[in-house]
């Protein structure tokens, strides 16, 4: 049987069933970070991603904007849950016919958003392969009483996003901003109760959040802010790599967070019970069900 | 300019030019693992290996033995160190027409020695792919004053190796044992002044060590251990994958662990002034200098 015919997400599911940790960990495979022991007042977060040429970039992108993108997308990982990037490792596949010029645009353009936001590059592998392939795995602390999951969401909080979704496919995803300084205001002012950095689609991370949380959600469809470059709403709910933090707060936080940083957080929906599924209240007053569809590689 | 031109030492310094790290940083790329501040007593190290089909593994190796490899390679790196692996990241990348079988495989072989040595797997991506890639980072800690590195050889030490050599490419390399049992031995009950494991094979990695410390090295032919599978001492010296255990030791420590357990530690050579370069006495007692060759990606 082949991997595609089941699909990315029953794959992971297949894969984190074989995976068992000890008391030390927090929260294995199936959030943004693994969560584990550190000190008595902080969890050490551990994050991995991995760009491949012709599916996260194509050769022909800046170089620089590659390596940005690499580093960045394990960034928006540790903002998701309320974390502080420390240390990155690179592991870089290359072409053997690769140019020096490529090589020296991804390590500038690392490097750029590395000091950024002040994270260590500490290591790294090198080896040849048929297509580009960059590989960042990430280490961040978070506060104890900071940590975000995917999994508090409470029937009555008020869903919000940090930003514009939709069309980032046409650039914006080489260029994001990941949302460090947003999530550390917000875990230090708020009593969020869970958060997921969108990087398949707000409908399909939204599904993530209500998972794991055991819940529904209702969006509307107004409330939605689309970027630019969203060719209309279907971008926004399943066009993937915004990397805008999805989070909910209970109704008296989400007050306070509008009334400080309304005009840097957007609310576009509501946590219902899980019977009423993920749903979306058009423009026409229609309610209907949003499918679990978004970005998947297989 | 392309990369295979300057080839794989010169662009890894390169790319290290670009980086630099905090206070916090031991040590950062140039070594088997990166080291950075813990608490009192630690540090902890980080490592990440990115194994290619048709470099590290052929597609027709069993899936079970690349998934044990992946993770392999990452722990022989925390013994190099002298430390005790915790935490580990798989990114995946699979072609879309992948079997199952061939992720359960790989599932599989990495859950098997990660329980071998209880390391715990915490998370990790997913991605299409045109070829099956791997990449395992790792996190271990290290007791402060067993650390090990590269660089810390002294002239007149004795030089060891954890094993035979040789000829790992006709299998031994899918199925070989990371030496974290012996590297512990060894940093509790020894004063190792450097430690590196062999990866690209002995002459390419003593000249680590050797660069790394600024001495030179003198090795006996009749002295290195030879693996059954070894068609020869070339085999030996410049075949990459052995994953045994390099280091080094002043001659009173050398004395004893030649008394407690010299079963399972050969000496190979001494360290000598850095101006000899790397050496080796060979069977007609003559003296011929090592090329700094090995295996290389570029």
């Amino acid at each position: 049987m082949l991997i595609n015919k089941i699909g990315e997400f029953a794959l992971i599911k297949r894969i984190k069933k074989f995976i068992k940790g000890d008391a030390s960990v927090i929260k294995g495979p199936g959030d943004d970070c693994a969560v584990v022991k550190y000190d008595r007042a902080h969890y050490l977060l551990l994050s991995c991603d991995m760009l491949v040429e012709d599916v996260d970039f194509t050769k022909k992108a800046d170089a620089y904007l590659i390596g940005r993108k690499a580093l960045a997308v394990s960034l928006s990982d540790i903002a998701a849950c309320g974390g502080i990037p420390r240390y990155a490792l690179v592991s870089l596949g290359l072409p053997k016919r690769s140019s020096l010029e490529l090589v020296d645009g991804i390590t500038r353009g690392i490097r750029a958003i590395a000091r950024q936001y002040k994270v260590n590059i500490v290591g790294g592998d090198l080896s040849r392969a048929g297509k580009i392939i960059i590989d960042v795995s990430i280490t961040g602390l978070v506060k104890k009483r900071h940590l975000l999951l995917r999994s508090g969401a409470k029937v009555g909080d008020v869903i919000f996003v940090s930003g514009a979704l939709g069309g980032s496919i046409s650039g914006k995803h080489l260029r994001f901003t990941p949302r460090l300084k947003e999530s550390q205001y917000l875990v230090r002012n708020f009593k969020v109760s869970s958060m997921i950095d969108i990087s398949d689609g707000l409908a399909q991370d939204l599904y993530h959040i209500c998972t794991s949380s055991g819940v529904g959600a209702m969006l509307c469809q107004h409330l939605i802010p689309l970027n630019k470059a969203a060719r209309g709403l279907e971008d926004a709910l399943y066009s993937g790599e915004d990397f805008e933090l999805l989070f909910t707060l209970p109704p008296p936080e989400a007050k306070r967070l509008l009334k400080k940083a309304g005009r840097f957080f957007y609310p576009i929906g509501e946590v219902v019970a899980k019977r009423c599924g993920v749903c979306l209240v058009d423009q026409d007053h229609g309610l209907r069900l949003l499918p679990s569809k978004g970005f998947r590689h297989f």
